[in-house]
């Protein structure tokens, strides 16, 4: 049981917070147009930062300073280039309580990665001006370009670093297509790079090569230089044919807080409104599901008229292909038909899962996992718990299969002994139960709780609950020092021990050594554990929001510390060959656990506890728990290039095989919906990495193999590094 | 300027929650008394935890032991006796929604402050499973009576600290009287206690000594042993006579969070109804204006009917003396006036005093001071500054006065030159136009701001307000390395510099380097700085709230700065005689500085810039800043002990002296009301002591003499360690 032990809030509306913008909107925004694009419905609107008359001086600037390098006889003595302050002429941005409304736009026109030093010198100081301005008017969500497709990316990098400290509210989005080029390109005439082509003779530019994979290269390189701050982000434009499942996963993962829809990525349907493609409404319903869903910006889909005609470009959008091929670019005048085209979507988004409903508001929240072992749970968490609708129905099941293949086995008419130890508040003594009254077949009933509290509940429920009805024996008591059951005067043995135990990762609740400390009272040759095994699962997975999470976090330990998280913004880094549709993980087993075990192990085990053999074993102490010690060592084979911040752990447990089939549970996603569809009651675990672990197109990640799990300690992340080995 | 930059949010209406205990409702409170209760307008009810039958099941087990103990031969091999686990007759409290609408009492007889070992032991036994299970079912509130007037309190200390361990939500309150004896004394006729009276052999039970600070004194150890947890807390019980109000305010300081009035409290109003003193009016205002308000409890005012009257106490509670007296006690049949009153004050509580308007919500913040010299403001900054109703008003009389003067002293015709170094937006310099065009006397103004940023804005303003109407001459410069107005092509000097540099603490934000770095554009002879002058003030404080506050946090640095924080919970060390009702704190002040400073310190500090003479001096670097430097060594006498959690710091400052009189700005509560009434722009200042000092009654604080203000750093709290000496 792992959720954490908070009561999850109300599913709320999904909202989609839509903005405007034009890429041909010269001057800062009025507001009388910002109130005309509320009117309309929009949430918010882009502005440039700087006028056309900046741009203007800053070009001149730029060219009399080539001019004067290129008719200088000592060309090295020349200072370079100094953007002086701005001016009123500058800009018409000024502080307003509705600058709130507007995400500012760093100029287009300028070459932060720009390999003529002169320019990019010239695009750092317009960049530092603008960044710094418009925060300090209270713009603080700002959208700058990526970097030019030539560009050098660790000096773009370095830029942005620096403008990440301008502000102390600032949010820095980096404008990037999914992959190749931008759609919402400048289309001024005139920007910094040309002044540079012109300068530098550039041979034709080449194609840009068939790079998949090289956006996402470039603003992995951005993030890791900027050490994942928590204020850069990714204004992510979607292109009208969206590239393969492999890479849209990617960018999920990454930090996207603006979603760009040029017009170009809308089609039409029948009757020439615009739509998205049922695979960009499956991305933009994924994005809508975390915690913080991105904004998104409707691009050049139509001007907002300003009354004052001056201040707005009136040019009407060219018809895309699809609209001119369809004739149907005139028919709705519709200005905002994208935009009513969003809300009808925000409307109409598919209800969630039952477990992201129920884990809602907990998306990618890392918490420690229970230790029902040493603490004491509260009511609350029980309750959380017994929310479950698969979980305990399959508990039942479990439970009736083992009786009816018990009864038929044994000669006796006696009842059959059934313990619940680590009882809780009772719902598997309930399912018992009910087990025992659908089959008919007679029970006596054990509920073992250490809980002093909990404990207390179980009396009031053998006195109140019908069901129940003063049949069942309640003892207080650690079921590992528990006598077993006391019946007609003595003691006797148990048929059939339920218990839940199960942590996110199998065994790290320490169900083996729990489950152990109880089989003395289990009856020899025929006595069953439910569950009567379980196996841990994982798989590498790249997840920049966590691994910025926990770099932001104090405490010297918190790499070496599993976390339970219903992880959302994360991408697998190995997934199975021919699924680019369905994109089905590489999960695989690390170890797994049976019960009961073998009599002669616990003999063995019994016999060292205490130093009674010597403290012989690695597996610390005196060595009694040595059987449960595992390891293993597993590859990983990655077809696209990536980044590992660590590894995703789940369970699947046999609670019942017999003569009527197996009863399962699963957390793996894998087999979860075979197994256990709609089981809430565990989060994944995540075992993050310290460092990050870079991952090349094809390479294999080889676990090394060591002692990964430790007697009373879950796992240790550090024992987890990997190799990476390139299988080209 | 230091309110740390965030706007205020709105104020929110004043809320009283409001709850109902009764000493003799013995079993926990039924869903049926609960939703009684919250239908008559309460928001809790309190609850026991346990039975009568526990209490008799304890008792038996206390004195069977007892008994044990005197019929035996060997007393000492008899065990201490074990309380077993709760069973359903033990207690009726089970988990519910409801249950957040009950505050838990742990049963009050028991001693865990006890002299008998054995009560102790069964004592703690009680209060931690009573505790365990109340958090179980999830009643995290949970009060404790105090330790009792004989008690080892250091011992009752440790069982308290023990208890915070039992839950991960837990609160407990501590049951304290303000001073003496509880009013709601535990009446049944079974308390633990009397087991020790009654083996011991007690001599008469001493009258209590007059000790007015027993109880704070007794808190004061728990909550220092617990280490200022903030699952502490105090239900601090109100007597019907207030203590002193020395007493009042070391309560309010403390860590209350439940208010509890007896019945006893309240006197009768002419018509019979229960109402309270003015007394107990302002000290309830005064608590209703934290940031966490405390809740109330009213106690013993009439009971709640349950509709199974088996199950709740229909005794009429016997009449108050004053109702005895004054024959009103049948009068109001009203089973909630008592309540009705506590909601009629709620409604009609004062407002809050501007600053109090301005700062709600941060109440007792810690905020960094800003540091307007290394980082550039942003508008938002500004914009809250510019909020004052009094700071600006109060520099335009300065100004117009300094105009005046100085236009009667210089005999040519030329216009004054002003300059606002540091002009931000510009507040400063509307200030100086509108004092040229008050007076009739011309100005020169000019504006020198080093933020990129707020220049643009200066120019915008310049442009387009009419009374700017381009006059202002605006310089992007910090003002130390400005070469002063250029008139009519020539270099002039200044006749009035303004500026607004202070920081809470006077000059804790470089005022006195920055201005002595513009000095030298100012005309020699008669050219006035405003402000002239300014001192910083201290005072020792308790804030516990505050210490436990900064205990909590990370940082390794945390006790070595200053915080800017809006003052709430603390109460003052040192106070004036003969100011009881009043209570004025001693303030003293450290030191103070004026400018312009002398010519020929400005060049001697000039000589040494650089190291031309050599790094000579104590004051860090080339030692040109030493005349800066202060120290100070004061004392304060105080009254009543205490601990003194660190010094508070405000400051005062002449913006202009002349013929017309003083105008002065002021934050030190002593003087600000005479000086700037309802100015806005500083709280105060807070400097933490890591270790708090003990002040016994009658004690003086001295202050060691170091250097305690260092070159561009402000003063170093660690500098400020006192020693306290007994003066009785």
């Amino acid at each position: 049981m792992n959720i954490g032990g908070s009561l999850p809030p109300e599913e709320p509306p999904t909202i989609f917070y839509v903005g405007q913008h034009e890429t041909s909107r010269q001057p800062p925004v009025s507001l009388n147009l910002l109130s005309q694009g509320q009117s309309l419905g929009y949430d918010f609107l882009t502005t440039r930062i700087t006028t056309a008359a900046f741009q203007s001086r800053v070009l001149s600037l730029a060219s009399e300073h080539s001019k004067g390098i290129q008719e200088s006889s000592n060309p090295g003595a020349i200072p370079a280039p100094l953007v002086s302050p701005l001016t009123p002429e500058d800009t018409t941005l000024v502080p307003e309580d509705s600058n709130t409304s507007l995400v500012a736009i760093v100029s287009p026109w300028i070459d932060l990665g720009s390999t003529d030093p002169i320019i990019a010198h010239i695009s750092r100081q317009v960049f530092n001006l603008e960044v710094a301005y418009a925060a300090f008017c209270g713009v603080n969500n700002i959208v700058v370009h990526g970097p030019l497709p030539d560009a050098d990316v660790m000096q773009y990098a370095r830029a942005i670093q620096e403008g990440l400290g301008l502000g102390p509210y600032l949010q820095l989005h980096i404008l990037l297509p999914m992959t190749g080029e931008l759609e919402t390109e400048y289309d001024g005439d005139a920007h910094l790079s040309d002044l540079a082509r012109g300068t530098q003779n550039l041979e034709d530019e080449e194609e840009p090569e068939d790079d998949l994979y090289g956006t996402w290269n470039a603003w992995n390189t951005i993030r890791t230089l900027c050490n994942y701050s928590h204020k850069l982000s990714i204004a992510l434009e979607l292109p009208r044919q969206l590239p393969p499942l492999s890479l849209q996963s990617r960018w999920y993962s990454e930090a996207v807080r603006l979603l760009l829809f040029p017009r170009t990525t809308f089609i039409r349907n029948a009757k020439g409104y615009p739509v998205l493609s049922k695979a960009h409404q499956q991305l933009l319903t994924r994005f809508a599901r975390l915690r913080f869903a991105p904004w998104m910006l409707l691009s050049d889909v139509g001007p907002i008229a300003d009354s004052n005609p001056s201040t707005t470009s009136n040019t009407e959008p060219e018809p895309t292909p699809a609209e001119a091929a369809s004739g149907t670019k005139d028919k709705p005048k519709d200005p905002v038909s994208h935009l009513r085209y969003l809300r009808y979507l925000q409307q109409s988004q598919p209800s969630r899962p039952p477990i992201e409903r129920f884990g809602q508001g907990y998306q990618d929240y890392l918490q420690s996992p229970l230790q029902p072992l040493t603490d004491n749970l509260e009511s609350i968490t029980y309750e959380v718990f017994e929310k479950d609708p698969v979980k305990y129905e399959w508990y039942g099941r479990a439970i009736a299969a083992a009786l009816k293949d018990l009864s038929s086995t044994i000669e006796d008419q006696r009842p059959l002994v059934v313990a619940v130890v680590g009882a809780g508040r009772g719902p598997l003594m309930t399912r018992a139960l009910q087990a025992s009254q659908k089959t008919g077949i007679a029970v006596s009933c054990w509920a073992v709780e250490k809980n002093p509290n909990a404990f207390v509940l179980l009396q009031h429920r053998n006195a109140t609950d019908p069901l129940w009805a003063g049949q069942v024996n309640i003892v207080k008591s650690d079921m590992r020092h528990w006598q077993g059951p006391i019946i007609s005067g003595e003691t006797a043995k148990v048929d059939i021990i339920v218990s839940e135990l199960l942590g996110s990762f199998a065994d790290n609740e320490l169900s083996p050594e729990c489950l152990d400390g109880v089989q003395h009272v289990l009856r020899p040759g025929h006595g069953i554990s439910i569950p009567q095994s379980y196996s841990a699962h994982f798989a590498p997975i790249a997840t920049p929001r966590l691994h910025g999470d926990l770099l932001s976090r104090a405490g010297a330990d918190k790499w070496d510390i599993p976390y339970v998280v219903m992880l959302h913004q994360y991408d697998y880094l190995s997934v199975q060959p021919d699924s680019d549709t369905a994109r089905i993980p590489n999960v695989k087993e690390a170890w797994s656990f049976s019960h009961p075990i073998a009599p002669a192990k616990l003999e063995h085990s019994r016999t060292r506890a205490g130093g009674g053999v010597g403290a012989g074993g690695w597996v610390g102490g005196d060595g009694s728990n040595e059987h449960n010690a595992r390891s293993c060592k597993l590859s990983f084979k990655c077809r696209n290039e990536g980044v590992c911040h660590g590894l995703v752990g789940y369970f699947e447990t046999v609670l019942y095989a017999g003569s009527s089939g197996k009863v399962e549970l699963s957390t793996n996603p894998v087999t979860m919906d075979e197994k256990s569809k709609d089981m809430i009651s565990w989060f994944p675990i995540f075992f993050p990495l310290k460092t990050p672990i870079y991952v090349p197109d094809g390479a294999e990640m080889l676990g090394k193999e060591t002692d990964a799990r430790h007697v009373g300690a879950s796992f240790k992340p550090e024992a987890w590094v990997y190799d990476v080995t390139e299988h080209v």
